[in-house]
């Protein structure tokens, strides 16, 4: 662990490797565990970091391949990093890029955009836009076409530009329809040697670039479904100095549990785990009970603005008509700025109309419900009520 | 004068009909001269309420065309009124909807939204959507094609659910392309004898409504450029028992501040009057200097959510690439929490990256800077510094 990230265990759950604590960055601590809400290009689009604040976001996450390519890494460095650049003063999270670029093109046409909607369709080879070798990933820009090359060593160099605390090695992202074999050859090839380059350009960079706060660093495990792979990578990357882990790639969600509880039973318990692109509540349960510390996903604020909000008896869509005259609030047991200030029957006004605010009032309830569920399960550990909550909850949200 | 509204003058400028005053409602008071953003669907789009007081907006209009059509001006009756719906706790007014079912279709295609572009082109009579008489206007609704029919009785008893502080007289909108004897026939047929209905409806369902905070109206002065039509109608319109008035109907830009003068000279000195759809920085000295005390227009806003950012010098689009690796604050001399907070290159991120945070920013920076001008001009009344200060500000917003 470098000075960059310290990590404090406060409680464990009995017979389980959920626990709660408190990672401390340059910019301020978290309290574990937490969900980070995703701010794809330094924003959190219809949300002031004012309103972020507001819903309780401990950080934020932001995708270094989109800030690449648009302001460019250079701008946010000259701007003094993402901190200053989006006047956010919590910490904040980048991933490696390596999602984002190999998603487009290793056979699967999945999200490019983190907002847009994920879809596995085979691409052919004209429609192909990254191309992985043992050294890198070459890749065109979804932007305008122009071809661009990560290695470990230059996402580490955009991370360090965008200078946001905790960052993720580059790693090679495989998917459920990838063979065995292949998830070997990518662990042992790709994966496993992209970690130590990642590590070892990231310690020349907080050394280079000492006149910036320091900033962690990530392993981030692989493996696929393959409990071997999954413990191996775990172990692997475990062994390494990295400031904490991300868990990271393709599982299947009927036994997410499960497979986090592999990576966090090689992992080294006094270092925080990352779940990548999570926030389904049965998934969030999941894995923090099987020693997940942190979370990231899009999907509150995405589905939020297509008019989808959480309540305590599942996601309702606000546009539906029982709403027109509903002079309630959405949530009566809610304490989201949205539910305490507005009626259903004018939000699904701002949402009939195609209003701007609809954006706005959606994200606040829906990222508070997230971020607060995500609290509610940290005070239940700390008081040993972690089964009962969780039973309660689940029982509801996903009654028929 | 009725108790909905008082109107007090503080002071007067020599030699002009300019004034500062203070006019109290039901939901608290505004200082005049003052800028009245525009909240056409009871929501500024972008911004919050909070966001709205935050740049000092001391009140709102909303557009009883577009809430009578969606949600139903019912919705807004049910939920207390237009205060309570869209959770506005200061003055607010809402127009006629006279200006937005005869832009449809007395042969010129305006605006109908009040956020799209104006254009004025003569439409065939198929396209036709409103067809005015003595009695009313019956329209197709933008939205759907159904039929409906306003006639002043209807414009009250909507103004009335929808329950803003200060409501408009129905009127009949002329264009400058009408004839003198159309204008003439305009004024005598429709816009006065509705003038007298709207006041009759209005004071009815006021004392119906007594359950309700009471309602003022403004009676809104037609005539186009005609003096003699402008000073006739202002002197038919004053002798009523309206709370204000309004200037309305069409005008040519190069001589508005000649053509406020001649309804100001007319109209009673102690009752506020409303100048519907100005903010240019020109028109609004010249509009205030001739006697002008409120104003409203979408156009800050609008031109914002495109890029267009007021300042000192003139507007600015902060798309221009030279804001890229701009690391200062848009406006140096703003007070607004944009420039405060953020850099041109992050605005200009933004701006690029289409993020919907673009348009918070942006409208925030505009609306503040217009309801500043017009702070400043009302300072500058008060202490008979007004020409200087008129001089100086349009001398620097224009100068080539």
């Amino acid at each position: 662990m470098s000075d960059a990230l310290t990590f404090e265990i406060h409680t464990r759950l009995d017979g389980a490797l959920a626990r709660t604590g408190t990672i401390t960055t340059p910019h301020g601590t978290i309290e574990t565990p937490a969900f980070i809400p995703v701010g794809t290009k330094a924003t959190l689009k219809s949300l002031t970091p004012e309103q972020l604040e507001g819903v309780g976001a401990q950080a934020v996450l932001a995708n270094a391949y989109h800030l690449y390519l648009r302001p460019g890494s250079d701008i946010l460095d000259q701007a003094g990093g993402l901190n200053a650049f989006m006047n956010w003063n919590k910490p904040t999270f980048t991933d490696s890029g390596g999602f984002q670029v190999m998603s487009l093109g290793v056979g699967f046409k999945k999200v490019i955009d983190m907002d847009g909607s994920v879809s596995e369709k085979p691409l052919t080879k004209k429609e192909r836009l990254a191309w992985i070798d043992n050294e890198g990933v070459t890749f065109k820009s979804h932007l305008d076409g122009s071809k661009h090359r990560f290695t470990p060593e230059v996402s580490m160099q955009i991370q360090h530009q965008i200078g946001a605390d905790i960052t993720f090695a580059f790693d090679e992202l495989t998917t459920l329809h990838d063979s065995y074999e292949y998830q070997v050859e990518s662990l042992n090839e790709r994966t496993h040697p992209w970690a130590e380059r990642s590590l070892a350009e990231h310690k020349r960079l907080n050394i280079e670039r000492s006149h910036r706060p320091p900033q962690a660093l990530f392993g981030v495990v692989q493996g696929a479904n393959y409990e071997d792979l999954r413990r191996e990578c775990s172990r692997f990357l475990g062994a390494m100095d990295f400031d904490g882990f991300g868990l990271g790639g393709a599982l299947a969600k009927k036994n997410i549990g499960e497979i986090v509880s592999w990576m966090c039973e090689e992992l080294p318990e006094d270092k925080p785990r990352h779940m990548l692109g999570i926030s389904e509540p049965d998934d969030i349960f999941a894995c923090i009970e099987n020693g997940a510390d942190t979370f990231d996903c899009v999907s509150p604020a995405r589905v939020g603005r297509n008019g989808a909000l959480y309540t305590r008896d599942g996601r309702r869509n606000i546009t539906n008509a029982k709403y027109r005259n509903d002079f309630t609030p959405f949530d009566s047991e809610c304490d989201c700025y949205t539910c305490l200030h507005y009626t259903s029957a004018y939000l699904h006004h701002l949402f009939k109309s195609d209003e701007l605010l609809s954006n706005t009032l959606a994200t606040i309830h829906n990222e508070r419900f997230i971020i607060k569920l995500v609290d509610d399960i940290r005070a239940s550990i700390a008081d040993a009520s972690f089964y009962t909550f969780k039973q309660s909850f689940l029982d509801r949200y996903y009654a028929k």
